[in-house]
């Protein structure tokens, strides 16, 4: 792995995903669970969990690498658009440092939804174990 | 709410979140499900995923707070120590900031396992709507 390596990966959150996050962590806050309340809150149907995203960072970073043997020592998530049941999400990440003394790499990532708008973008910093 | 607020919340990483989250994210990285794996790289047992304790955050922030009408705007978690499986996690979070301008909330967070260890902190930025 070097700076400048790209990677990219497609996700969806499909019901699946939705009703399982809620049935892991017990999160039905009315934003996520309510239409009503959503819509009243000026959002267009319930906005899915933030979370969901996170779990799909923990599925690139162990999965998608070249290599397995790797550790997140830290992540930054901006939530920056809603998202909503049966969205596609386009994942994009790039390796922006390596820092060699500790062998930690930053990746840039950001999520996009079908119409090109950064849904959620941070950093990522990983370790080789 | 108001800056100084504190809140605490106790979870567990029991087999049920565990196998659970593989599940829903397919990550089945060696680290996180391979226990001779995980020995060979210095840890004692098959590290359990970052990303539940932000699955863990999500449930604090819509289930956990005096109000439910709020949105999470960003997330920084540092992972400072192995959590493993049947470990109890201590949630403590703060209200640091109240940026009134944008109603928005800072909170600072950690969750310690049972020694008092801080296996995890950071900042949380939420929005009243």
């Amino acid at each position: 792995m070097n700076t400048g390596d790209i990677f990219k990966q497609q996700f969806k959150i499909d019901t699946t995903i939705y009703q399982g996050f809620i049935s892991l962590f017990k999160d039905t806050n009315p934003l996520h669970t309510q239409k009503d309340f959503a819509i009243s809150k000026g959002f267009k149907a319930e906005v899915m969990f933030g979370n969901i995203l996170n779990g799909f960072i923990s599925y690139f970073i162990g999965e998608c690498l070249p290599v397995k043997n790797v550790i997140i020592q830290k992540q930054e998530i901006n939530f920056r658009k809603p998202v909503y049941l049966d969205d596609e999400l386009f994942f994009f990440a790039e390796i922006t440092e390596h820092f060699e003394s500790v062998n930690t790499f930053e990746f840039k990532y950001s999520f996009k939804k079908q119409d090109d708008i950064i849904v959620a973008n941070g950093k990522i910093y990983i370790g080789l174990i």
